[in-house]
């Protein structure tokens, strides 16, 4: 009856070009504050979650960086993907490794490159969580108490009281347009996180009763062949394979700011803006400027003059975009000649 | 009855900032090509005058510098100003050195940062005014047919005629504002351009008629007391000093293209725009943006949908501003705090 972690820690570093690179993406960057995302990620959990009940799944590539960045986590709680299939597989193989080394585990589920307002609150709310994972042998999501219509987040719709402040989820609902957004959050609708809790037993008992894309594959995962398991398993997220399918589902509230960092334009909501707006981070001169995002890693920059401007001065590249089409490097990268796109792979 | 030249190469290296400085000022920059604006100066004096009757005026910290840029150009042939004193004191110096070892020397006096479009019709207009020098015992101005009605430079109001397409000068106006820009233009007036000659002989009897500042003083230059006399004078522009108050005053048109490069925003002026309007120097990528000037010093700048900004990455600084406001540089560098002033000292 012991409580893991299952830290994801992947990511193909395109949100935060050219500070974020594949080598190097946003989980590995002191976005939110002096520390990497992932090293505030596992402090976070001190006297929840011991280190040797952590474990972290990222790719292959990223495991040296990762053990590095976590001294105080066993090198073997790093695991590696074979090769990229979105959360339900890397999940999988987490809540397995935690299964097998502790019959009664219950994990927490949750992801490296968040920010989170306030530890003690974060803590109170996931042991919560693994507590109603256990009493009401139910997959758990954590809802955080929305903050604005954002569209870019998925909405949990509560059900059924199950006790305390545990509720029955009784529809999902992702990315829906601002007037949804705020019909939702006036209903009492809560932003689905990704925090998630379940006992190993539950989570294998609903993937072999809803995940199809999974179940046929867990044998291998049984027998430790990892590799096979992810050649095998259809990539699909936790959230669609498992918490919209099945039916012993429960959320808990969740009162601390979180955000999930998701584009240069929200730099603000995780760091202090200057009285005019301006997100400065680095060596930043501006003047006359208002609502610019920088980051300037080891070199200088100077804003005169200018508005709702990202400049991001990182790995050899300047990026000077605006606000609104911060949100859309994919396509701006998915445009770059090869030899500029080779400098921040 | 040979042919000087006096090229002024001083400069305090703000209008391009940050990729020109202090110790690398505008003429040392390859802004209108691939060569430094100071040899493209030069070069376009061959054949028209010898690098031996070539002199270079600028400031002691440069002298070096200067000297391995124009190899061809005879060491002592550059000289260092003891302290800066605008173009009057420079050229009186410059006037000298010729004069002493010439004692028919003819003086094209002209700058090391401009851009000229077409060196023949430079070469034959230069030769048409230092001949008028000569022949009519004048200070000559070369003016340049306006292009548009700028407000940045003087213009010339051409009077009698004096035989080709010499005329005197009826009078001088600095800086106009557009509508008397547009009308000065229309009654067929030129821009100064400070493209000058005169004989060495005519330029000191004009000083000692018309230029108090320098008069009094012109002995310590004989006696080659350059220092004392630096210190001596009182700094004055050879326009005013001279040609505004001079009754031996000519003009010849000049019919190439001519820039004196003050601004980043001018840079298109000189180097060639991209369909949009974007002149872009050096490793640059631009996505659906307008209207920009970048210059990419050894690292690469990605625009990404901004509109009429200037960007500069170089020496370790990237300036992000509009383009209107890079006309006024000297106003930022004023406010910029010391320690990222010194890092383009």
């Amino acid at each position: 009856m012991s409580n893991w972690a299952a830290i994801l820690a992947g990511g193909s570093g395109t949100r935060f070009w050219p500070l974020s690179t594949a080598a190097r993406p946003k989980q590995m960057l002191p976005l939110a504050g002096p520390a990497p995302l992932i090293r505030q990620t596992t402090d976070r959990l001190g006297g929840l979650i011991e280190p040797a009940r952590t474990l972290i799944v990222t790719s292959q590539s990223l495991v040296d960086q990762t053990r590095r960045l976590l001294p105080t986590i066993p090198p073997e709680n790093v695991l590696g993907e074979p090769q990229p299939a979105s959360t339900a597989p890397a999940l999988a193989w987490a809540t397995s490794v935690a299964g097998k080394r502790d019959s009664e585990a219950t994990v927490l589920s949750l992801h490296a490159d968040w920010f989170v307002g306030d530890d003690a609150e974060f803590r109170k709310t996931a042991l919560r969580a693994l507590e109603v994972a256990r009493r009401h042998d139910a997959l758990v999501t954590v809802g955080i108490e929305p903050t604005r219509p954002d569209t870019g987040y998925g909405y949990i719709v509560p059900g059924e009281d199950l006790g305390g402040d545990a509720r029955r989820v009784r529809e999902f609902v992702e990315k829906p347009d601002v007037d949804q957004a705020e019909r939702l959050i006036a209903a009492g609708a809560l932003w689905n996180s990704g925090l998630f809790t379940w006992t190993a037993e539950r989570f294998f008992a609903e993937t072999r009763s809803v995940a199809p894309e999974l179940a046929p594959h867990l044998d291998l995962l049984e027998a430790g062949n990892v590799a096979e398991f992810f050649a095998s398993v259809t990539p699909i997220a936790v959230d669609v394979s498992h918490f919209e399918r099945s039916q012993r589902v429960a959320c808990v509230p969740g009162r601390f700011p979180w955000d999930d960092v998701g584009t240069w334009a929200a730099l603000g909501r995780v760091r202090d803006e200057d009285p005019a707006g301006n997100v400065l981070v680095g060596d930043v001169f501006q003047r006359q400027s208002d609502g610019c995002v920088v980051w300037a890693d080891d070199e200088t920059v100077v804003l005169d003059g200018v508005s709702d401007l990202v400049v991001v001065r990182a790995n050899g590249v300047t990026l000077v975009t605006t606000r609104r089409r911060s949100t859309q490097l994919k396509d701006l990268l998915s445009e770059l000649p090869e030899q500029i796109r080779r400098l921040t792979e």
